[in-house]
Parts: structure tokens; C-alpha cells; sequence
């Protein structure tokens, strides 16, 4: 995607240039590559909203030598040092020896932190082991940070206009000790500009169609844009900076107004929306019911759909029809099966149609195609046929997939929730 | 996971002390956290394989400085540098360039390589952008890595005792290189030792009661073993390490026999086994099809089965009924659900057989409960009953599960798919 990071390197180097950081995830378990550090991506996507620059990730083992050199090169090197892991009762969780061997200081366990972590073990009914008392110690520059999902607290370092912060290693706990506790701190600290992100997601075109779209507003600075491909449609990025929270406001209203005006109702979503979410948002503010009949998406469908909470008030239920005689014997016709095939549109037609009246739904959605690898009825694997069908008739839609199984069945379920989108808004 | 990581930790100090490598990251689009980086923690699972210690994994922006830095001091403290990105055609593709300052040398054209890059493009039909010549260059102690997946060649370098590669971004590309042309180099560079590696997985028991079990193990010296809780289901990883191979097959074989014993039919597959590929591979071989209804995993069972290509040879459909008009609709006795409640062992039965008679398959499976966020007549999220039904009778299970809305739809989906497996062994 070289586009793509063209431009997002114009990004970082306008923004962030003063306070710089650094990332240390720590874990043997990161370099042995049993676990993937998602981490440093989220830190490193929470970075650019304070302004501060990511100038490096480290992943370190647990290893005291190791450890160390990691932290004193961080602290010489960068403002703001983030440390992940490390943090439980083990004998090899040692991110508080190696703080603490870095600033020559001595640890010991503070006698809150101590009654603290016996209350946990307390509510659980369970006699504290021994050695978790690890989790109660802290440096005379350190405070300790908050942690109501677990029994590591965080240590909160600030030496000279340097800070230092460790957090747990579980993601839950890291990204909460981060949204409730770190990043007020650090915004606090910074008083930087105001910076804001907003995101557009966009569907059914390509990521260079929507480049060519878009081009107008990359000429300028200020929101400046970026463009994702992303597994629910292309996805553009619009990040506006000012001294004052209105004045960023004002311009990123501006640039998303544009957006809105040239992307029309192929925007379907902004920031963390998804398809299925709109979808059923709409279908509850309707009032209106769904039911779905599958056969190359295989239940995908059905199951993003009831990923959303509180789906079962729109969702009425859903069929897999994976074989003909599965087909006919949920309501579609025989003959039509003989006539057109398996995979066409008129069968995604009757599809829809028998989900919606044999679960008596106000919509019906239907998917025929070919998953793959082989080739079905002579039609190649990735050719799908998408139908929803109501009280006011039929639409029937083509997909053309990649010929990969997976993303058959997944380019298939975000194309019909699209689809059912458009319906549902002009219903 | 503090005990997993000890384990982990025993393991890296025995077997790789000799051989260092640093991985090195290349992208800012990393450093922004808009893509996570799967690259490092792939190669990291690779290098155990070659008995080669990660000593370290550096993420850096495209800045030629940075990269700079980066590279310099991986090229100090370690045997091997493995480099991935910034090989593409931009200005901001700054690899090479980075990689030709660290050692003094000039970049060059290749005439084989520019030939070679031109060939693609003349493929595509498509003229060659001038900058993509970039592609085409090399410096005198590197070797060009062919790329079939793209137009960017890898680099080898080899200087001193020290081995340099540089490797495409995108996971794909990158793969292929390292799988075909990277590591076989590397492992007759090296003359390691053999490592073998084997995975088995178990479903029915809690960590701590694998742990428990498996403890006479983990005296072993050879093979070791660690315990990885995964979402399918705890699994058990031995590696067993010797001069040769059929020694160190030897060892494996008689390490995996005393799991076996323990585990029994508890095993449920070993290395790249999914469940719903073992429960294919069963169903197909015995000649027996299957049928479902779900209500709280709405449809994550159905998908599941569908993932594995042919798997419309035994899996005829199923039902997604997320409400009771609808169990009543497809064959679910209404005075069941008034007696018994939808979320019941009666009704996850009742669910499985009609499944199984409205599709006429061999096997029904039926699963219902609560998925939360709310509770369901009365009920708690996290409780769901699965039953299985074929021609000899009817048996249902309890599960119990974190309340979590998706966690609740995929562990009762594993636990379906191990409870059918159990049963088609019994078949």
C-alpha cells in the first residue's frame, strides 16, 4: 500500500514532533511468538491523540539484563516511556526490578498496596500465595496505579520532566488502567492542542476508486486524510488539530461535510459502527423483523448478526440451506432450482422469500454462491447472489468475491448487510 | 499467565543460548498503530526452529535516521537481523537506502533485477512507474531474494560471521519468502541440531487441571512442555531436540505416548487441527451427514462447520431460531417450551431432533441458552444445554461459560464440536 503510507507519513510528520515515546512490551511468551503484542498497536493508536510522537516499540523477554538495557535506553532517548507486562507474581515478572535497578532505587511493599491485595484475595476466598506480595511493592518515585480487573496495579513514574508508566500485560486490564487512569494524566501533563479523529467507513467501492474520489480533500492540511482498506469497506480517516476544542470541531465538520457530500450514502458508518450494528439499529427504530436464509456464507451472516446485543428483538432466525434438498425442504421451489440453478439470482430470490414468510419476518435476506475451492453448477468459486425481499417486492444484487473460501463467506455477509442498509433506510 | 510463563522461560534457556537475532519492524503505519504487527510474531514462532535466540524486536517508523539506528545496533549485538518492510517503490520505502549507509556501500541498478521487474509489469500490460526502478537496486555484498508474490526481491547479506535479510511488508509475500528461501538458507548456515515440535490439544479440562495432570512431565529435560490456554481448548506443546532426527523422533514419539496415556480421548487433534475439521473428517469417513439448530450461538456453529472446504458433503444445514415462534416453527413442541423453558436440556433435545428430522441427517445437534448481556427467564448469561441425537438416542450437556456475549456464542460452539466428536467416536 504504498499510497497509503505515503500519506500517512505526511500525517505524523506535520503532527507530532516535541514529546516523543517509547513502547516496551514485555514478555518471553512475545518472543518466542505464542502470543502477538496487540499492545503496542493500540498504544501506538492512542499516542497521536495526545500529540506525542511514537519514536519506537521494543519487545523485550523476561530477562532482568535484557529488561534493563531496554528502559535506560528509552529513558535517555524519549520523554515518555509505556512499559506493558510484566507486572504478575512471578519470579519472572521483573519490570519493577529492572524500574527499579534503572533509577537506583530500592523496593518496598507499601502497606496499602499490601491491604489492597489481601482484600482481593479476600473477596475470592482464597489465602493470598505468598509470593504475590510482589505486586504490592513500589519505589519511592513511583505511585501506583489503579487496577479493578486484576491484582497488578500500574506504577506511575515521574523524574525531571521524564515519566514512566507500567501497566499489566492482559489487555483488558492494560487498556482500562490506560483509558481511565494514564492517558487523563498524560493530557493533563501535555496540554497539547486539541487533536481529533474521526473515521468514515464507506462501501462498495474500491480502495483506488475511492483514493481518486477523495483526492480533493487531500490537498488539505488541516483535516488531514487518510484511506484504509478494511475487512467492512474502505474506511477514511479525518484528523483535524487546533488550539481550541471548537475550532477543531468547526474544521472537522467541515472536511466530514465534504466527505459526506461526494460519498453520499455510501458512508454507512463513522468510528467504531459496524454493518451489523446500523443494520440493527435500523431495524429496531423500524420496528421491523428479519429472518435469513444462507448457503455459500453458511451462517456467517446469521451469526454477525446476533453478535450485536439485544438482536433477538428484530432477529427472528435464520436457515443454512447448504444442500438442495435442505433448500426445498424450507420452502424454495424445485423447479426453480432445476431451471436457474442453485446459484442465481432467482434462487437467492426464493430464498429471501421463504426465510421471511416460514419465520413470518417483515424482510427477508437470501445468499446463494460459490464458497469454493471447487467449482459448483460450472460457476466459479467467489460469484454470489444476494436477494432481500419485503412487503413492496424483490432486489436481487451480484457479488464478485476473491476465490478464497473465508473471504467468500465474508465479503458475501458485509455486501448483504449493506445491501439490507440501503433497503432498511429507504423503507 | 504467570505459570505458563516460567515454563516458557525454562524452555528458551535450554534450547537456544548460541545463535541471536533481532527482528526489526519496518513502517510507520506500525508506529501509528493503524496495522498491528503480525510479521515479528511469525518469524518469532519460526526461529525456535532454527535454535535461534530473538533477542529483541524493534518496530521503527520509515526514517531513514531511525532506521538507521535501528539497524546499526541489531548489527552489533546479533548474529542474524531480520528485516521486514520499507521495500516498496515510494520515497518513503527507505530499507535499502538504511541497510547501504549502515555499511558503506553504494546502491546500484541491477540490470538482472530492473530486467526482471519490467518482465512483471509487462505481464500486467501495465508500464513501469520510473520509481519502481528503486526495486531493481542492490548493493555489493546483498543478494537479491526472488519474490514471486510481488515486485520487491528480498536482500541477503552476508559480511563477517553476520547474516542481514531483508524481507517484503505484507505477511503474504513475506512468508512465502521466508518459508522458501529464507530459512533453508539459514538452517545450512547454521548446522543446528534437529528441533521437532508437537502440539496436542485437549478440551474438557481447566489449565490448572492440564497442568495438574501433565505434571509428571514436566521433569522432563527432553521433550519440554508448555501449556497454552487457547480458544479451542488447552493445548500441549512438546519440543524435542537431538543431533539426529530419528533421535530426536525418538524422544517426541515417547513423550506424546505419556501424554496420551494421561489425556486419552481428551486429545481432540494435534498440530494445525481444528475441531470442525476433526468433526469432518469423522462424519465424512463414517458416511454420516448432520443438521443444526441453534439459539444462543445464532449461527456461530454453522459457520464454523462451513469454514472446512467440502463440508457440504456432510453438513445438510441448519436453523438459527433465535426466537420461540420460531423453535415452534421449525418442529419444536410449543408444550415443551412452556414446560420446560426455552433454555433447557429438554429444549436443547427437542432442537437437535428436529433439526435432525427436518433435514433428514444422521445427526442433530441442538444448542440453546443465554448469551447475555441480560438474563433469560431467569436464567444467567453463560448457561447453555447442548444435545446431540442420532438414530440410537438422545444425550444433552450443561455448560457453563464467562458471561460474556461472545464468548458465550464461541465456547458453546467448541463444546458442541467436541461433544459431537466424542460421539462420533462412539459411532
Amino acid at each position: 500500500m504504498p499510497k497509503i503510507e505515503r500519506k500517512i507519513k505526511i500525517k505524523q510528520s506535520r503532527i507530532w514532533k516535541k514529546v516523543s515515546a517509547e513502547i516496551i512490551s514485555i514478555g518471553t511468551e512475545l518472543l518466542l511468538g505464542e502470543v502477538t503484542d496487540t499492545n503496542a498497536a493500540y498504544l501506538a493508536g492512542q499516542l497521536p491523540l495526545l500529540g506525542i510522537g511514537l519514536r519506537r516499540v521494543t519487545l523485550v523477554g523476561d530477562n532482568l539484563e535484557r529488561l534493563n538495557e531496554a528502559f535506560s535506553r528509552a529513558w535517555e532517548d524519549c520523554d515518555i516511556v509505556l512499559a506493558t507486562g510484566g507486572l504478575g507474581p512471578t519470579e519472572d515478572d521483573l519490570t519493577r526490578e529492572a524500574i527499579a535497578k534503572m533509577l537506583g532505587e530500592e523496593l518496598k511493599v507499601s502497606p496499602i498496596l499490601e491491604q489492597e491485595l489481601r482484600a482481593i484475595f479476600g473477596r475470592l476466598h482464597r489465602e493470598m500465595p505468598p509470593h504475590n506480595i510482589k505486586q504490592a511493592t513500589l519505589i519511592s518515585s513511583a505511585q501506583a496505579i489503579p487496577n479493578p480487573r486484576g491484582t497488578a496495579p500500574g506504577w506511575w513514574i515521574e523524574k525531571g520532566k521524564k515519566i514512566m508508566v507500567a501497566m499489566p500485560g492482559p489487555p483488558g486490564e492494560m487498556q482500562r488502567m490506560w483509558e481511565k487512569e494514564v492517558m487523563p494524566r498524560l493530557q493533563e501533563r501535555l496540554h497539547k492542542e486539541v487533536i481529533l479523529f474521526r473515521t468514515l467507513k464507506t462501501f462498495g467501492f474500491s480502495e483506488a476508486e475511492v483514493d481518486e474520489m477523495a483526492s480533493p480533500l487531500f490537498s488539505l492540511a488541516n483535516p488531514e486524510m487518510g484511506i484504509y482498506a478494511k475487512p467492512d469497506g474502505i474506511h477514511l480517516r479525518l484528523i483535524a488539530k487546533a488550539q481550541k476544542r471548537e475550532e477543531a470541531e468547526k474544521l472537522m465538520a467541515q472536511g466530514e461535510a465534504r466527505l459526506r457530500e461526494i460519498f453520499a450514502h455510501y458512508i454507512w458508518g463513522t468510528d467504531s459502527d459496524t454493518l451489523e450494528g446500523v443494520v440493527g439499529t435500523l431495524l429496531a427504530s423500524k420496528g421491523l423483523t428479519l429472518a435469513t436464509m444462507e448457503s455459500c456464507t453458511g451462517g456467517l451472516l446469521a451469526t454477525t448478526l446476533t453478535d450485536v446485543p439485544g438482536s433477538s428483538v428484530y432477529y427472528k432466525g435464520g436457515f443454512v440451506a447448504y444442500s438442495n434438498e435442505a433448500k426445498i425442504a424450507l420452502g424454495v421451489n424445485a423447479r426453480l432450482i432445476e431451471q436457474h440453478g442453485a446459484v442465481s439470482l432467482e434462487l437467492a430470490e426464493a430464498m429471501a422469500e421463504a426465510a421471511r414468510l416460514r419465520l413470518e419476518a417483515d424482510i427477508g435476506v437470501g445468499i446463494t454462491g460459490v464458497a469454493g475451492p471447487d467449482k459448483l453448477e460450472g460457476k466459479p468459486p467467489g460469484l454470489a447472489y444476494i436477494a432481500i425481499c419485503d412487503s413492496q417486492g424483490k432486489r436481487s444484487f451480484e457479488g464478485n468475491y476473491p476465490p478464497v473460501r473465508l473471504e467468500v463467506k465474508r465479503r458475501a455477509t458485509t455486501h448483504a448487510l449493506f445491501l439490507l442498509r440501503q433497503r432498511l433506510l429507504a423503507l
